[in-house]
């Protein structure tokens, strides 16, 4: 809503915007009472910023509803990721970083065992190896079929992607995996009627591998599921004329900034290392989004320390992006990743917004709890990039 | 919204929710610069709760509207309370423990005075005695009509429901009360073509009614007004998988828990009675409601201290409930009902929910004020239950 006005009184400026996201940033406290991941680790350049700018806390996609990383994105993006929803095989895609196009459909696929008369007996191969994955992918990748482009792609162990390319695909097929053992995959059917191309060159696709396979016990079939479409966004520049780059390690997160229309950075793997490559490339872009994945491994892997080490890792680095002399800082995360839940969770997330033209709240430090009390309150997280671009002179006004 | 997306991510899990609504709980100060009811009361476990939990503001239907106990209590329930609308008919039903079903049509009715031309004298009969009531009720409940089962049944003084249960019944039929006196009672009018048989009936019916009060002067006429069907809401347990039971004393509040799928539990008149039927009944059910009224009788009352000395009572009993080990604990009201005001009212609402997933805010009392300041933030009254089930593990996470 914000973020459709905002593109209605998008005006150009010469101003530079940077939202620095840290993967998983909202925490739990290990113990009763105790303070959070965010909490714990010595910030002292994130609470400058917090106490010269304004801080709140951002709900990415609804009130007790847990992102994934593709929604908690979208939403930073400015986004609505309930309207904007990116398909597994999409995803699967980004996360090994196979370019996706509006022309494509990408499935997620398994290698899995048949018997003599085609029942699935594994619906995994028996976990095949990475090298077998690979060997096997790059034969199903030489397969043609009528009507589309096809592109198989290694992931790990038994999964892998496909990739069909040609004009008038759909997402709308049914899965060919049985999901229980005993059974003989399903043909993909159209499940509306546009999709009947769609289903035809799955079949196809499908039967070929059955016969390239044959020989490939244990990995002597395939199951194809969670078929997507690339959801075709806006881009940023389109929306509000913002030429933007993203600073990621990880495919994933490279793969998500391409569908909001950022030019993907070449960069290293650290934290110094990105703000390296944002300085070199200071001069090109409007926008920055840079990625810091740590933060949400140590989450999921429940290691409470090690994550707030990553935090004070970034807060370390930070006087460099500070040097920069950005309109418009944020600092963020996509979603919540408790130590002591090991996992994505819905408790909302931190966020700090820096700028000369913000109004700082009464909020000194940067965590979770005194972020309750920040200027922005508590605001989705789609809401989230309009404020920045109102920060920095790049709204006009809403009506006379 | 966020209750849409949960119905879609629900996933089941063993754990136990309770949503415990203190009717009308809001309040304000009685004199200015004071505390209101709940913040004068002393609630020692409210407020231990409050320091564990997250606490925060909830604005049942939309900032500034005051919510009947029907949209306050959807609200809770997970309902969008502007979509689905209770009809009149209904509530008053719900109102004298009168079950409906999605085949009923029910209409709140009048006894009044008609003069030999038929012309409408007294609206209201010279609100005739209960007892009056109670006779004439069964009277007309002996009525039968072409095409639906009458039940007729008393409420208070001139007031009784009618219940017409029937396939093919429509709520869109014109009321048969002209509003004014002078003037006979218009005929039902069906509003739409389908309602033609709704309003042939309920003509039927008023005629019968005219010939069976013929000589009870005052009330020797009917009016029926605020026809509406069941709302035939989906259930918590198609919705979220929730076996819920309601433990409420009161007929309209073990009504709406019936129509939003709850099992209502016949318990005492206490708090105290209540809990025990919760402990009874602990390993049956996945949800409970428990409905506290004296909180908002004494706010209509403009009884401050009663109200205080309610949310107390309540207050005493709560560790009976701590100790049986709820996952997820929600303590908040379906509305406001300052002592103030002698009435509902739009302010929002305290909410405290507690959980041991939860992340603690900086909340250490429960009253309107320390909320304001809460974790939650203020949050749409329809979002809680989607926080609830995410305490409760009770939702995967949306997107990959």
């Amino acid at each position: 809503m914000g973020a459709d006005l905002a593109r209605e009184l998008a005006i150009p400026a010469e101003t530079k915007l940077v939202l620095l996201v840290l993967d998983g940033l909202g925490g739990l406290p290990r113990e009763a009472g105790g303070p959070t991941e965010l909490e714990a680790a010595a910030t002292p350049t994130l609470d400058r910023l917090a106490a010269e700018g304004v801080t709140g806390l951002l709900t990415l996609v609804a009130p007790g509803i847990t992102p994934g990383s593709g929604p908690g994105h979208l939403a930073l993006f400015g986004y609505d990721p309930l309207t904007h929803r990116i398909g597994r095989g999409i995803l699967e895609a980004l996360g090994i970083d196979l370019p996706v196009t509006p022309l494509d459909v990408a499935a997620r696929g398994n290698f899995c065992t048949v018997d003599g008369a085609g029942r699935v007996t594994d619906r995994r191969a028996g976990r095949v190896s990475d090298a077998t994955c690979r060997t096997l992918s790059a034969l199903l990748d030489k397969i043609t079929v009528d009507g589309a482009e096809v592109t198989v792609q290694p992931v790990k162990e038994h999964r892998f992607v496909v990739r069909f390319r040609g004009e008038g695909l759909s997402e709308a097929v049914s899965e060919t995996d049985p999901q229980q053992e005993g059974q003989a995959p399903p043909k993909a059917e159209p499940l509306q009627p546009e999709a009947a191309k769609s289903a035809r060159v799955v079949n196809a696709f499908v039967d070929a591998a059955r016969g390239v396979l044959r020989d490939q016990h244990p990995a002597n079939m395939v199951l194809l599921r969670g078929f997507a479409r690339h959801p075709a966004l806006p881009t940023l520049r389109e929306r509000f004329g913002l030429r933007a780059g993203a600073i990621a390690v990880y495919p994933m997160y490279r793969g998500l900034a391409r569908l909001a229309g950022m030019e993907v950075l070449p960069t290293g793997t650290t934290i110094t290392e990105q703000l390296a490559t944002l300085r070199d490339r200071w001069a090109e872009f409007d926008f920055f989004y840079i990625h810091v994945k740590r933060t949400d491994t140590a989450g999921e892997d429940g290691d409470f320390a090690a994550k707030a080490r990553a935090i004070e890792e970034v807060d370390r680095a930070l006087p460099a992006l500070v040097a920069l002399g950005p309109d418009v800082l944020a600092v963020t995360g996509d979603h919540s990743t408790p130590a002591a839940l090991r996992a994505h969770s819905w408790h909302p997330v931190p966020v700090l917004l820096w700028a000369r033209t913000c109004r700082p709240d009464t909020v000194t430090t940067f965590g979770e709890r005194p972020c309750e009390a920040g200027g922005l309150g508590h605001l989705p997280g789609r809401e989230l990039l309009t404020v920045m671009l109102a920060h920095a002179g790049r709204l006009t006004k809403f009506g006379a």
